[in-house]
C-alpha cells in the first residue's frame, strides 16, 4: 500500500529531478500535499487548486470536502498537491537551488502539462497509479483536462471547471500585463530579489487586475457601485489617491492581502503556465485532442465568467470524445463562482462522482456479460 | 451669425475662465475645434470624441463624415471639440498656466459634466445658442447623455452610444488600475514631468489594459490565438520579454503608439472624468435623471462590449424620459464596434437623424393645429 498521509496535515515528498516540456531540469524537486480519508487503494480523488491556491482544500472548499460532503472523506481519499513553481511548500522560484540560493530567474518556465507530469511523478514516489477521479477548477481545470489528456488509463473520471482547450489570445493579453506590472516594480530585479525587498507593489497591483477578471461587474457594482470610501472623498477639486471610491480601496485591499500570503516570482510563473495552456499542442490542435480524449469527462462554466467566458466550457463539451455531462453555474459573481456558489458547485460534484461510478458500474456489468 | 470656420481646420478658441463642477478654477481656457458643413443657424451637429480621440471626425469617422454621408456636410454644419483636460489643442494638464508652467499636478481634476459645461461656453462664445444634435460613443456617449440633461431646450436629439448612465464599479476598478499603471512610472513625478522625461513606460501599460477593455475577446482571439510572435519562441525553458506571443507584441504596440500621440497627464485626467461619470448626481439618484429627461435620445450599444455591457444601454433606453429608438450594434469587435462597424454605425446615425427630423416635424404640425 502507498504511503500517504490522510491527517490533513502539510506532508513534503522528495521526487527526484524533473524535466519540464521545454526541456529544463529542475534537481531535487520537493511536491508538498495535503489529504484526508482513508485510502483504500482505488478510491484517491485529486483536487486541481488554482492559481494562487494551495492543497488546504479543507480551507479553500470548506463546503465540499469532510463526512457526508460531496467530496466524501467517508468514502474518498482527497489528495491536493500545492502546484510546482508555487510558494507553499513545492519546489519554486523563492526555493533553494542545490547551493543554497534561491532558484528566482534561473528557475525555469512551466507549463500546465508540466504542473500535471509533477504530480503523476509525486504520486509515482507514493507508489500510487490509479486516480478515481480529478477534478479543478480555473487553473486546477486545466490540469484536470490535461491530466486526462496526458494519463487516460490511470483515471476513472476527470471534472473540468472554470477553463478553456487553451488559453486565449485575450487571456494572454491580460495575463502578461500583470506579469509586467510585476516587472516594472523596481524592486523585481529580473525575478532576483529574494535576497532583497520583494516587489509587493507590483504584486498587488497584477492582482488588482486580475481581480477584475474573476469577478463579474454585476457583483461588484452591486457591492459598491460608485460609493465613496467611508471618510474619503473621490469628488474634490484635485484628484487625489488617497481620496477613493469605495472599489478602490477593496481592490487595493485585494492587492495587499495577496503580498502577505504569496510570492510574486511563483504568481509570474504559475501566471506564464496558464499563458502556455493548450492542450492541442503536439496532438494536431485542439479538437483532435478533444476528440481523441477517452477518460469521462464532466464539464462545468459559469455564465457571467468573462475570464474563461461559457462559449470556451461550451466548446470543449461540443468536442470532449467522453463527455459525461455539462453544467453551468448560474451567478453573478463570475469566475470565482466555482470558489462561491457552494449549492451549486456541491450538485456539480455529486453528480460527477455518481455519473463516473455509474460507468464502472456499467463497465463491470458489461465485462461480466462478455465473459459469460 | 456665429463666427464658426467650417473648413475641417483646427481652430483655437480663447473662452475665458472655467469653474469646475468641484470647485475648482482655470483662467484662461482655450478650446480647440474642426468644424465641416455651411452652418446655417439650426443645423449644428455636436460630435463627441472618445478618451483618446479628437476632433477631427473626418479622420476617425471617415466613413460618417461628408457630403451624402450619415453626418452630411450638404444639409448639416458638423462641430467636434477636443475635450478640456485633452492634449490637442484644448487646455489640459500639458498646458501653460498663467506664468508659462504646465499644470501638472495643480491641473484639476474634471467631471463629465465639465466637459460639457465648458463646450456649452465655448458655443456661448461663437454666439451659438441652439445645437439640431449631439452624439458620440464611450466618452462621447457620455457627454451627449449629460448635454441632454444639462442643457436640454438647447438640443433637439442626442445619440449616445455604448456607455451607461454612471461609472461601474468594474469601470472604476479598470481605470484606477490604468492611472495606477501611470503612477508606477517613475518619470510620473505626480504629473510634473513636462520639463523631464514623460512616463511612456506607463501610459503604454495603461494602453494595454485599456484595449483589452475596448475589443471583444473573440475578435483579438481570432486574430491572434496562441501564434507566437513571427522569430519569438513564447515557449522556451524560460520566460523572456523578448520571446512573445502575437498578442503580446499586438498590445505592446497598441501601447506605443498611443505614447506616441498621447498625453499621460490628460489620459489620467479624462480617465478619472470617466470615474466621476454618473448622471443621478445631484438629480435624486439615476432613474429620476433619466426620467426628467425630455430630449428626444436614442440608445446605442454593441453586443460584444464588456467595458460597458448592452445591459447598460437597456437600462438607460427603460428609463429615458424621451426614448426615441434603441439599437444594438452586433460584432465581435467589442466596446470599439462603435468606430469600426462603419455600416451599422451608418445605419444608427442616420436614423437618429430621421427620427429627430420627424419629431421637429410633429411639433410643428401640433403647433400650427393648436393655432388654428
Amino acid at each position: 500500500m502507498a504511503s500517504i498521509i490522510t491527517t490533513g496535515e502539510l506532508t513534503h515528498v522528495a521526487i527526484g529531478d524533473f524535466h519540464t516540456e521545454a526541456g529544463a531540469t529542475l534537481p531535487n524537486v520537493t511536491i508538498a500535499y495535503q489529504a484526508w480519508g482513508n485510502y483504500t487503494g482505488d478510491n484517491l480523488i485529486l483536487v486541481e487548486h488554482a492559481l494562487t491556491g494551495d492543497s488546504n482544500v479543507a480551507e479553500w472548499w470548506a463546503d465540499m470536502l469532510g463526512p457526508g460532503k460531496a467530496l466524501d472523506t467517508n468514502t474518498y481519499c482527497i489528495v491536493c498537491t500545492n502546484a510546482l513553481g508555487g510558494c507553499k511548500g513545492s519546489t519554486g522560484p523563492s526555493s533553494p537551488d542545490p547551493t543554497g540560493t534561491p532558484w528566482g530567474s534561473r528557475f525555469p518556465a512551466l507549463s500546465v502539462r508540466d504542473l500535471v507530469d509533477v504530480e503523476k511523478q509525486f504520486l509515482s514516489t507514493l507508489g500510487i497509479t490509479k486516480v478515481h477521479a480529478v477534478l479543478g477548477g480555473s487553473m486546477g481545470g486545466a490540469r484536470a483536462l490535461e491530466w486526462s489528456l496526458m494519463h487516460p488509463t490511470m483515471l476513472r473520471g476527470a471534472l473540468v471547471m472554470a477553463v478553456s482547450a487553451r488559453a486565449s489570445a485575450w487571456q494572454i493579453g491580460i495575463q502578461t500585463a500583470q506579469i509586467d506590472a510585476i516587472e516594472q516594480d523596481p524592486n523585481w530585479h529580473g525575478g532576483d530579489y529574494y535576497a532583497t525587498e520583494a516587489p509587493l507593489r507590483g504584486l498587488a497591483a497584477a492582482r488588482r487586475i486580475a481581480h477584475l477578471t474573476y469577478r463579474g461587474e454585476l457583483e461588484i457594482d452591486e457591492r459598491f457601485g460608485t460609493d465613496p470610501q467611508q471618510g474619503e472623498n473621490p469628488l474634490g477639486t484635485h484628484r487625489s489617491s488617497t481620496q477613493r471610491f469605495a472599489v478602490q480601496s477593496y481592490l487595493e485591499h485585494q492587492g495587499l492581502k495577496l503580498t502577505k500570503r504569496f510570492d510574486a516570482g511563483s504568481y509570474v510563473t504559475l501566471t506564464e503556465a496558464l499563458n502556455r495552456h493548450d492542450i492541442g499542442r503536439g496532438r494536431g490542435g485542439l479538437n483532435k485532442a478533444l476528440g481523441a480524449s477517452t477518460v469521462p469527462t464532466m464539464i462545468a462554466g459559469v455564465d457571467t465568467d468573462i475570464l474563461y467566458p461559457y462559449h470556451q466550457q461550451e466548446h470543449l463539451s461540443r468536442n470532449l470524445g467522453n463527455l459525461i455531462a455539462m453544467a453551468k453555474i448560474s451567478s453573478p459573481v463570475g469566475h470565482d463562482a466555482f470558489l462561491t456558489e457552494s449549492r451549486q458547485v456541491d450538485r456539480i460534484i455529486r453528480r460527477f462522482l455518481l455519473l463516473v461510478n455509474q460507468e464502472i458500474e456499467d463497465d463491470r456489468l458489461f465485462l461480466h456479460h462478455k465473459e459469460n
